[in-house]
């Protein structure tokens, strides 16, 4: 593990050991990779501006600091709901503007980079294109963060290169994510793998961010593994919200009402606390 | 994953719906699954007297409540180092009295439980013989606890079966314990999957263990990835301390040093009380 | 992977660069590990004397030279069918020897060794007790062929290493036998991997089986499974036939019918001589 | 398995119950799908044109029928060899035609779709891009035939939905192939799939190319491999050769010689009668 830079023959910019301070990202007054542990939380998809809206009030006020939902979402079959697109992308920024919390949002096609750059404070980059390695080349010339979540079976190593992918064009400002990998365990979605979080803070000195909701595919596992994370050493969280998860077009299952997510924050300041965090 | 009585035609035991309350298990004055997190601490092998007396009683004065060591030891070569056998039980048992620790070692063949028993408090059933249903069955028929650790690629279900063979058997006294899965990350030696201890707590009224050490091969993931076990709902962790790990006969990398479990058992203080509950 | 000798301190038994020549086993016989492809063939379970009795002529019939049928089986729930135990082993030790065919049956408990082994002409390791390391030791004290079956998630590593533990205990007549292992795919029970199969033979000299019954877990995929493993190299099959397979009280949906199983058979031959093997 | 269409409430196009014979492909004289079995065969990236003329011109000679060699490479690290681009493109087409060969190369980028697919006469999607449902979407408008390979961690129902994105386009030229999963086997590069090209012959009615040499990384494995794939029903093989693999810029452990390629041509044509196909 020690010799990536030896392997690749070159000095790794998204090791620690070239840049001993951790990376702090800061974005219309949110700041990430510091003291303070970043609560990001959204609906899965942006479905209608009412809805947005509701659920940015909430989790504004129960602490979240950023809002994210996708405009393009990568489905699985072709025949799923696909994302509002460019519409969905106006009023995600409007909302974020109304409530002035930064937004995420995803995009999946680097034909789509100017667009979404447009409308968001952070783009993310989504698990099945964390090895989209043309798409990562053009985040390297952009001027805004990046969030890179881990591919659904992509090694801690490979991870750290996709991030080297972006950095080494010049885009500094990558926060990773982590948020579960394959396994053969059916009864949850993915396996959260926290090991990774507490070696990639380690190793590198990006911030990380931990996906509990598309990790585990489970509502009641939220919490718990939003915990688990901030004591392994997560520098924030990214979870979905949803007024009527029931109802939701994407994910239900694993959505938190607002009032949950409300337990949530209330509950992870004592673990944030306990680890020499905090969340306000 | 609900109708799991249904497809096997029984009753599970195992399960909540079966029995509401938390199994809660006493040994020699230590509980295990109420309030207080235990810490089960101890080198992975009975090497000699003097170095396990020692471990022995660093580990108890930082704050462990069990001692646990090898006698039999599960070896991927035949020719690496087995354990001591016997005469490590009888070191092991004396240890355990004189520091007035509860003891658990491993079983690894039906043959010897009644040898393992006459020394040990709890026995352990090791990843390797999980579905070692033999030796299952016969373990439901001692009067002992018995922690079972979660089998290399097994899944949730599979894991609360095999505690159900012991279980059927008439012995309820099963500890649970998670120590990582088969993943295809090399970088960490397996993936701690905290989300089946959050989901075994929520189904299932038996306590849960948790083992960084072996999870994760890794000294400086032990630390993080015990607190974040607690942050996640485990009622206590079983870790690998050596007062030499780079002389350690199996398994040094991913020992403590007593230094090194002071400083988790007084970080770990912390997040228990984050999470509503107390380590002394 | 050319240093496992060097890894473990001694030279390995196990592999070709310390015997040569391809390890040739013949029982009752049936020589495995020849030019001859091997066809080993039965009900998952003895399930009774008639039905087993019809198997193996019908097997015996279509070209398999081995009766393969359980008296214990590891089933994951306690409550399902756990196999008629000695009462299995007589019935099937009376049929092989009726019908002239050397039979194979799993032995899961080292208690139960010698009473398997009066019974059995070969002895056989379930995947779930690859690492049954006190099994594997005593097997090698006896003095009859084992065959041993890969564990749900082993590396190719782990397996020969396992094979050593007999070796190195006397016992040279082990049989590797392939038979999945555990990944993210669903639709299959595990992912046959036939290139551990060529890979096995071109490290070590034992003979190797593959077991496409379990390892796809359907009875479509049996057959072009089993074609494949003798083209990667493989010594024999081990298939699961049952006279009515929806009626089996185990692993009906992956057994094939003994009319499937002749047809197998004339298949098998065509490919057996495309790779220099013959199957009669 | 069988309700992929109630699940995602459409008739999916990729499934034989909607289309049952076999989609055939024909390009340049070349018919992938049917009788004869299509070995695809060049360098992993084109490196510079003599070195990809002499290996065109000995692979033809060997039997193969398709050439291919990438342009674009997708490489785990920035500071990798990345590709000659549309100079490698250039090369590739010029000799494409000079052998009278059809050529297929990877597209990474949407953006490239239109350059590709003006010098290629098959686009390839890698196994990092199979999820990349906006290259996809865009393939789907396109008038050439598509390779999609299998994502490193895909299930066979997210392999056949990226293939319906295709599809759902209007674009019906769809080539299957699989080039092995990830396992935690580290003797194998990837842990090649053979039960899903079955499977998949079985459901759908598009052809299925294999890939042993990504799948399995090591040279001496290709030729086994490729004859299994072929016994257990692929409809063509996909085999990277280099005239001087230890001096390949990439993936030399995994090429075969031209020397191997004919005696692997050899081999499996002998294979190919045996399952009822040709190779010539």
């Amino acid at each position: 593990m020690k010799n990536l830079s030896a392997k690749y023959g070159k000095d790794m910019l998204v090791l620690r050991r070239n840049k001993e301070e951790n990376t702090v990202i800061k974005v219309k007054g949110c700041v990430i990779g510091q003291e303070q542990i970043v609560a990001v939380a959204g609906p899965c998809a942006v479905e209608n501006e009412d809805m947005l809206k509701e659920t940015a009030f909430k989790v504004r006020a129960a602490g979240a600091l950023i809002l994210r939902a996708g405009a393009y979402k990568p489905r699985t079959s072709p025949y799923s709901f696909q994302g509002l697109g460019e519409t969905g992308l106006k009023i995600l920024a409007r909302i974020g503007q109304e409530m002035n919390m930064p937004v995420i949002t995803e995009v999946m096609d680097s034909e789509d980079i100017a667009l979404v750059a447009e409308y968001a404070d952070i783009l993310q980059v989504g698990a099945r294109n964390m090895h989209n390695f043309s798409l990562l080349r053009k985040l390297g010339k952009i001027n805004k963060p990046v969030v890179l979540k881990r591919g659904l079976a992509a090694t801690i190593e490979e991870w750290l290169l996709a991030a080297e992918y972006i950095l080494a064009g010049g885009n500094d400002k990558v926060i990773l994510c982590e948020r579960g990998v394959r396994t053969s365990e059916p009864w949850t979605r993915n396996t959260l793998d926290l090991s990774a979080v507490a070696l990639v803070k380690e190793i590198s000195h990006l911030p990380v961010l931990v996906d509990p909701s598309h990790a585990t595919g489970r509502r009641s596992l939220v919490i718990p593994m939003a915990k688990a994370a901030i004591a392994a050493g997560a520098d924030g969280i990214m979870v979905e919200v949803h007024p009527e998860p029931e109802k939701a077009l994407s994910d239900g299952e694993q959505s938190l009402t607002p009032r949950e997510f409300s337990r949530l924050m209330r509950e992870l300041e004592e673990v944030a606390r306990a680890v020499g965090r905090r969340l306000r």
